[in-house]
This record gives C-alpha cells, sequence and structure tokens, in this order.
C-alpha cells in the first residue's frame, strides 16, 4: 500500500452522493448499525411507491428477491440454491442449532464472549444433554486454529464461531479453521455479520452461515442471509414451518411434511420483500467497489488512526494488520494520558463524529471505530485532531 | 344498514389520494397481499431517508417501533407488553408450537384444510408423540363450537385455528369457542390474519396469536404481531435467542439464559423496523375508521357482489352474513351459466380487476374477491356487469 489518500470514489461529490451522512457528520460504528446508503433507500422508496399501486410481490419485486440469493451467493463463494433470505442474524443462528438432530452426549464448541446470538443457541442446547465446550482464548476474540482444535473430540459435532470479533476486531483464519474441521468431519457454523461485505468471507469450508444486512453489507434491519451447504441440508431439518417452505400446491397443506428444495427451504412465509431489495442494493455496491479493494481501505483508514491515536495514549486490542486484522479498531486510553473512552466518546459525539461505546465483561469502557469504505483518510485525521484538542 | 352508497371517506379525491390503486383499477385481493395505501408507503419511505443520514435506529423510530406495541394491543383488546413485532404469521405459528412443553400423548386440535402455516407445524408435532385431532368440518372451514367442544379429551393441550378460513370465508365465533376452551384449560392458538383490520378479533380468551400485516392490516410483507397472553409466558420458552430477548448487559452474554420481559422476550435481534412503521400507519388507518365501520362496509360489499353474482350462476362457499361473515366472498359459478372461474379471472385481470383465483383440495377453481373498506358499491357494480358482458 503506498500513502498517498486514496478512495474508491471517482470524486467528493460521488461520494457524498451516495453517502449523504458524511456531508456534516463522520460516521464511525458500521459494526453497529449502518446507516443506508442513497442507492439502498432509493431502490426500498421505489419498490414501496410501486407496492401503492400493485400487488407488494409484482413481478420485477419477486425477481430482485431471486436474485438478491445469486448476489449473495457470489460474495460468499456459494450456490444460489444455497441462500436463504432470512434476517436478523440469531434467527439463523437459532434456525441451525435447532434444526440439527442432537444426542445426549454430542457436544458443540463456542465461546462464551462472543457476541450473545452466538452464543446462547448453544449454551442452551445443554437443556437436551449437550455437552458445551467453551474456547478460552488468551485475549478477547483471539480465536486460533490451534485453540479450536484442541477443543475437538471425537464427540464434537459442531463448531460455531463467529468471522470477527464485535469487540476486539479479531479476525479469524476462516479458510483455515474451516478445512481442519471439514477434515475432521465437524459441522461448522459462523456469524459473519462482523466481515461479510468488508472482508473476504468464503464458504468453501462452511456447513452454516448468518448475517443480517444492517453493519457491513450496508443493508436494512432484519433482512438478512442464511447460507446452508447443500450437502447439509438433508441433516438440518427446518423448524419454521409453513407455506412457503413446505410443499403446498395451490395452498393446500398436504398430510405429508415434504420441504420445498433449495434456500427456500428455510424460508417458512413471506419474505420481507423491501428489505431484500435494499440488502440487494448495498451488496451490489460492495461488489461494484471490490471486496478486495474494500478491506484494503478498510485497513488503510485503520491504520491511520492507530498511528494518530498511539500518540495520545490509546492502546489497542484489535490486530493492527495482517490476516487478524479487520474494520474494527476497539481502543482505550491509558491513565494520565487524557480523558478516557466515555469522555472520548460524549465530547465525539457532540462533534457529530459517531464511534461506538463498548465494555467488556470487567466493565472497562473502549472506543470501538468501525469506518466503512466510503470513510476517508482526511476524516481519520479529524478525529484523531479533535481528541488531541480536548481538554482534561 | 340502508342501501345507499356509503364510504369511509369524505371524498372521492380523499379516497384516491390514500389508495391510489383505485384510480384505474379495482383490488380485490386483500385476502392474498395487499397494496399499501399512500401513508404507509409514505412513513416507510420517511424513514429510509432518514435512515440514510442517521444509524437506522434513531430515536424517532425507536418511539415508533415501541408505540407499534400499544396501536396493536389496542386493536386485540391485549396490552402492549404481549405484543411482540415479529413477522410473519408462519413464524408466530411455529414459535408457539415449538416452544410449549408437549408430552408424548398430549393431543393438539388443528384443522388439514386450514391455510398451510397453520397446519404443518402442529401436524409436525406428531414426531414427538403429540397426538393430532384433525377436525371434519361439514363444509370448508366451517368450525363451529361444536365441533371444536367434541374434539376435546382430558388429553388436550391446545387448539389452534384460523380466525377466517382463507379460501370459504367463514368466520369462526371466536369469543365462543375461547370461552369454552378457557373453561375446558384448554390453550387457544388463533391464526388472525384473515381477520385482524376487518373484523373485531379480540383476544379476551386466547392465548397466542399471530398475524402478518400484510393482508386485511394493509400494511408490508414480514411484519406482523405475535400475541402471548401474560399469564402464559412462562409457558412458552423462546427458541430463537438473542442478544435483545435474552438479557445480554452490554452486549455481554450471561452463562444464566434469563429472558427479557414483555414482548420482546420473543424477538431474538433487529427488528424490521422500516415494516413496523409500515405496519403501525396501516393499523392507525383502521382505527381512524373504526373497525366496526370497516366490517360494515366489507358487508355491505360482499352483500352488493352476491346480489350481483347470484342471478348469473355463482354460487358462494362464503356466508353472506351474519355471525360467521367475514371480507372473504367465494365463488363457483354452475355450469352451463357462462365462463367458468378461471376465464373470468383471466377477462377481470385484462380491465384491471383483481380477485384471486384459488382451488379447494379437489382441484375445483373459485374466484375469491376481498374488497377492503375503500371499495365502493359502484366498483362492485362495475365487476358484476364485466361478468355479465363476457361472451362464452
Amino acid at each position: 500500500m503506498d500513502s498517498a489518500p486514496m478512495s474508491l470514489f471517482a470524486s467528493e461529490a460521488e461520494r457524498l452522493a451516495e453517502f449523504p451522512v458524511a456531508r456534516d457528520s463522520i460516521f464511525l460504528a458500521h459494526a453497529g448499525v449502518t446507516i443506508l446508503p442513497a442507492r439502498v433507500t432509493k431502490v426500498m422508496q421505489d419498490y414501496l411507491h410501486e407496492a401503492c399501486t400493485r400487488m407488494q410481490e409484482f413481478p420485477e419485486a419477486w425477481r430482485a428477491t431471486n436474485e438478491t440469493r445469486a448476489v449473495a451467493a457470489k460474495m460468499l463463494g456459494a450456490k444460489a440454491s444455497e441462500i436463504s433470505l432470512l434476517g436478523p442474524t440469531s434467527l439463523g443462528l437459532s434456525l441451525v442449532a435447532n434444526g440439527l438432530d442432537w444426542k445426549p452426549g454430542d457436544e458443540v464448541v463456542c465461546y462464551q464472549d462472543d457476541y450473545p446470538a452466538n452464543v446462547y443457541p448453544w449454551t442452551d442446547l445443554a437443556r437436551h444433554g449437550v455437552i458445551v465446550k467453551l474456547l478460552k482464548p488468551e485475549a478477547p476474540g483471539v480465536i486460533t486454529p490451534e485453540l479450536v482444535e484442541a477443543a475437538l473430540t471425537p464427540n464434537t459435532k459442531l463448531v460455531a464461531l463467529a468471522s470477527c470479533h464485535f469487540l476486539s476486531g479479531y479476525r479469524i483464519r476462516l479458510n483455515e479453521i474451516g478445512r481442519m474441521l471439514r477434515e475432521r468431519g465437524v459441522l461448522f457454523c459462523l456469524d459473519a455479520i462482523q466481515t461479510l461485505g468488508a472482508f473476504e468471507t468464503r464458504v468453501d469450508y462452511v456447513d452454516f452461515l448468518s448475517a443480517d444486512s444492517h453493519k457491513w453489507m450496508l443493508g436494512p434491519m432484519a433482512a438478512g442471509v442464511v447460507y446452508v451447504r447443500e450437502e447439509v441440508q438433508e441433516q438440518l431439518r427446518p423448524t419454521l414451518l409453513g407455506s412457503w417452505n413446505v410443499q403446498s400446491p395451490n395452498f393446500i397443506a398436504q398430510t405429508e411434511i415434504a420441504f420445498e428444495r433449495g434456500g427456500r427451504r428455510y424460508e417458512p412465509g413471506v419474505l420481507n420483500v423491501a428489505g431484500i431489495i435494499g440488502m440487494k442494493a448495498g451488496l451490489e455496491l460492495l461488489l461494484e467497489k471490490g471486496i478486495p479493494q474494500v478491506s484494503e481501505q478498510l485497513l488503510r483508514l485503520k491504520a491511520k488512526l492507530m498511528d494518530g491515536l498511539e500518540p495520545l495514549g490509546f492502546r489497542f486490542i484489535s490486530p493492527k494488520d495482517g490476516p487478524n486484522a479487520s474494520g474494527i479498531t476497539t481502543a482505550w486510553r491509558e491513565e494520565g494520558s487524557g480523558p478516557a473512552a466515555d469522555k472520548v466518546f460524549e465530547h465525539l459525539s457532540a462533534m457529530k463524529i459517531s464511534p461506538s461505546l463498548r465494555y467488556d465483561r470487567a466493565g472497562k469502557a473502549y472506543l470501538r471505530f468501525s469506518p466503512h469504505f466510503y470513510n476517508t483518510e482526511a476524516e481519520m485525521d479529524r478525529v484523531v485532531g479533535e481528541i488531541a484538542a480536548m481538554k482534561e
């Protein structure tokens, strides 16, 4: 990477047209809930306008909904028939936990300090006699292939991981872990919400994946992607049943339950069509820019931020570069170096700069910065400058 | 009811402004998927505009989302804390089927010819040793209190019914059936999608209810209402788990699973905020007009249709009036009286008149008319006229 400022837009005008939020503020909370790009808002508004004069499932809307499976599949390296259009993330993860045929004594591996949506569905399986093995990384989210491998036994049925830790921003070595699990015959379920749209997140060695679009995919809430690998669809029985995923010719309930094929298998009823159309536009924007280019820009912004904040007494729990670095940069401040994280958060909010304020299990506060590809190095300079200028 | 044309709008201009669809077409498929009123489109578009420059969960959006619980509760005669904002209908019904503590030998009563989303979640319980008792009404959807009572045994745990049959339009005597079940200590789960927004649908004697907003509530798809009576919330364990419905202070997963209280208990993650805001606008429009007034208008339109079609050789499987009449009017044509249902459907579609074409288990075709309160008697005359004018 060279050090000259770099943008994925032809001009500042183009950037501001696509991301109006950047006109008068610096939004740095894409790991929380994204603002919408203009094109996402526009396609959803246009759809809603049409839905005023035609049935909501008019043919073009229907086609766009189905095309979304292909667009999401492209981003994941999956087949369109492996994509269910369901959100939020927790719903997809619960579908996996509820739909497998668990036997007492089966083991599931997960991580207590993961995002709660990727903890409870698994720890709750203990009620059915499943043994829950909790990973104990050295630092928050530092889930290495070695750590995972050490937790496996002949009884391990599934490993549930996040592609990136929501607090520390540590990104796992997805393919390495996945390949090892595939070789061992262990199912792999991925909560991909903190990387999908920001870093390559391929499912070559993943069996199940869930991610809502409202973070890095730049989409609305409760529209998401659930991936179930074709070869394991028979193992994962749907647990939400309706006329859409159970074969019901002419809306007539059959006496035998036979599931529709493909991604529809897990979708019980009407879809969030407006949301899915928005998600599609967000995914297309990202594919247009290129995920490798997006990742590169995120790492550039991260470096800029860390280089600027480090001299101000900030310390980081997020890797700066390499395969474990992500779009999340989480910082705390050494005592005596200036106002602490919560005070800085308040000050930045007043300046229309929006990182997130997050806490670890011990109650320690952190600033979590999660810019997206449209944020600029100049904006990072501005953030550092605002913090540097703060009075005690 | 007097026989003079009646409207719930001050003027035709007001009617067309709220329902642009009526400018050049006659939409009669609200029992399928509604078109959106202008105000529903507008509040959703406005929300999406704001979501371009602020986090999607900005305070006013958040407030509107929570107010939707109160608005839905008002329509149901429930408490706001009993309302979960989840859709589609099938998801809510599956949550109930999956979340109760079924024992082998428990009995569930349902109806094989009900809408599939209200059949499969219950018949699927047979896999766990639950005994499924299927009601056998004399005619499609004619579920009487006597029929239900006759199916009960000391082992009956739950009765699952639709408030109105999707094909025949037969509306059940909800309160009478519910009161009897309450007295017998049997749980009552209601699929309310074919009445909520059109006819009084109170939960005085209902334990669980699910209804998406995309039919009579005039809202978008995959935004809905799930009602769980306060007194049975402990009996219904959530089966979709996430950081929103399991207590997770500061997004830290706890070692014990403790559910949030109220409607949030069943909502695992982010909500379909855009959709919910649209649903709220639809509900408010209906409450503004008054549900009794809406019902009266629907019965008026039904009478107009039936009186006009009967001389043309049409016969009806829907009650014309009284407590079992609904917004659905389903007709077939006697042979030799003119073009059959499917031909009539094609002709009307070409005229921008949109009833639904539906089939019974035997494959017999029906025209299903489901106008909403904004449709007019003049429009019904037009429909009858178009059919009368058809050549063989």
